[in-house]
């Protein structure tokens, strides 16, 4: 993604962490500056052949089309992948509200890609207790909602061979206690302030957070799943903003003996207004809720998609749209997974033969049906699968 | 005791907490000063008379002597007994070290002697991840002393069927999180730096540990104890240095919906070169320790324990011992049970009619007494005995 112009002097700078994403000035997120910023690097055309390569089937829209961008050490994960060695994957969700958005599948979607493609273990963590410390919720409220964003999550099709889903309220413990202690000894609250922006009216549990999302990243933490092979590695699909965490957790863990995960990271899933940063859970109509209804979807699209359009159709056919902030032509580039039906509505849209309407309309199908299919496979979800995949137990056939 | 004199400007102030204890220039700690400056409450004769007629046994020596000089809302808690309201007590150690010395013994034999007097269960938390934390040990070494460290406490002779003992990175998780997460949330960063002294390099770790020590005061931490009972009070038994985490649990108590716990607090036992706070684990002759032999008690007492004596028999003969700094007449005041032998020893060692050399004696026969009878409690110990205690399992006739 281009830099943005007319970066003048005193706009505030953009700010990306687990809890504020806000480009500069009000913009575009500047996904360069934020690589540059972070220390990761850019998954390239090489990276996304390599990955073809390894599992034979065609990399996912989100590879082919750069919505994940940037990774830590994928490389290494590759090697390791191509000399036979095992590797499992970890992802997660903050259990705040009950119902998820498409930004929300994202992760997941693209998480069952690589457990498909790589036939790997999953761990996913559900982070109930952040979200009781920084929503406010209950810990019952929080614990609630942990359980209905499994039923989404599971609805996306994970391999529950594969599979261990855990809420930190029931999981924390143990051996996974005993890594956080192991991680919160490596990181002072001077380093927690530099990497989380955290301030001294921060409350201590919010301080005592980042090891509880630390320490998925070693096998150890999960001695039902990988007792014994404390070098496992870790591959950790996430949305950039998480980066923080992870940055702690990879100058932690050479210091406790443990490998550093690898990351592979997505930007973000712009909001129906524009580009401006992630979709807001507090305007109903910033975002697609995996609970609308055709009708809504339809609404929301024709009313609120931000149109890169002309203002008259002479004018759009004369100009064409500009289609790096035309919404409905973002969102198709997430979802349609037809490449040529993509590459075709950048011509003719982008020089103004199609119009705005139509976009709109291609994108209210694709959407219907994604979210159709959702809520069948919600639907199936029952509460004794949520209980399968949140057992406690060993996944003998995990990397088989 | 009384107020030292001399405090002149520019000498540091007494500074206790958890981890320090330090006494103004060097001097003797300031006990009112401290009852003043945490607010708690002096423990008085019509305390001590009111414990001794519920209870229909003497008061046990360290509450007739003033070593447990200070409390929180212990009327409450007798107010509440009288009723045929039922409490718990809870007490702990940080297992730092192999041997104990005496000053670790006094705690658990007066929580031994409030079990037995009331009749009421018992939790004991070994703070395994607090001192893996700050003493550096490694998550093994921390569990490796805990459990040796239980051996000395089940020797002083706790009631099985009435006490839960337990090491954090056992018993962390589920209902106990659930509670550590609802303390966190209560208590900020800054607050934590006023009640703790934490600094920015002080590791996240440290920041986190507080709401663990501070939810055993509970009950609802323990489902498997009193489940439902979540009114239950709780008295805790400790020296005033853990009162920074009590007072931290007292105030967030109400805010989370719990009561607040009561505690009844100890003066420090002195060192044998004198009373100017705690013993310290680097010099081993600072302390007897349960573990020392008989003749390395008589040649601990003989050469190191500070006398109050006079530097002559002639002079001494005049003036008398000063009993104030006399190490044997203090340690004597813990450890003689018989009130006229030690009244005796007041007057006659105070007017200079008995000499030094004498009450070392006393002193290292009621020691030697003390330590064989626990070694052979300890030997006594086995790893059975320690699994039966830390079982996570429900105690039907606590109460009885």
């Amino acid at each position: 993604m281009e830099k943005r112009e007319g970066e003048g002097e005193g706009e505030e700078e953009q700010v990306v962490n687990p809890w504020t994403v806000s480009a500069k000035g009000g913009g575009k997120i500047d996904y360069d500056k934020l690589i540059d910023q972070f220390g990761c690097q850019r998954i390239d055309q090489s990276l996304v052949d390599r990955i073809h390569r390894l599992t034979s089937r065609a990399p996912h829209v989100f590879l082919r089309r750069g919505v994940f961008f940037a990774h830590r050490d994928l490389n290494e994960i590759l090697d390791a992948h191509e000399r036979g060695e095992k590797f499992y994957l970890y992802t997660g969700r903050g259990p705040s509200s009950e119902a998820l958005h498409l930004g929300h599948l994202i992760p997941f979607m693209f998480t069952k890609y690589l457990q498909e493609a790589f036939k790997v273990p999953l761990v996913i963590q559900l982070t109930d207790d952040e979200k009781c410390m920084w929503k406010d919720l209950t810990v019952e409220e929080s614990q609630r909602l942990a359980r209905e964003n499994a039923k989404d999550i599971i609805a996306c099709g994970f391999d529950v061979t594969r599979t261990f889903i855990f809420s930190d309220f029931d999981y924390v413990g143990g051996a996974f206690y005993k890594n956080m202690v192991k991680v919160g000894k490596c990181v002072t609250y001077n380093k927690a302030v530099g990497i989380f922006g955290f301030t001294g009216e921060d409350h201590i549990g919010k301080i005592s957070f980042p090891p509880v999302q630390a320490v998925p990243s070693f096998p150890s933490s999960f001695p039902h799943l990988f007792g014994g092979q404390d070098n496992l590695r870790c591959l950790i699909p996430c949305a950039i903003d998480q980066d923080p965490y992870f940055r702690m957790t990879r100058d932690v863990a050479p210091r406790i003996g443990y490998q550093k995960p690898a990351l592979i990271e997505s930007s973000f899933f712009p909001a129906m207004q524009g580009e401006t940063g992630k979709m807001s859970a507090s305007d109903p109509n910033s975002a697609i809720y995996v609970t609308d209804s055709a009708k809504e979807i339809k609404n929301k699209i024709n009313r609120y998609a931000f149109s890169g359009g002309q203002d008259s159709i002479e004018k759009h056919r004369e100009l064409g749209a500009n289609l790096e902030v035309d919404i409905p032509f973002k969102y198709l580039s997430f979802f349609l997974d037809d490449d040529d039906k993509l590459e075709e509505i950048r011509k003719e849209y982008g020089a103004g033969r199609m119009l705005t309407g139509e976009v709109k309309q291609l994108l209210i199908q694709v959407l219907t049906e994604l979210v159709e299919r959702h809520r069948r496979a919600r639907a199936a979800v029952t509460d004794e699968m949520v209980d399968a995949f949140m057992a406690v137990r060993p996944l003998p056939n995990m990397f088989n």
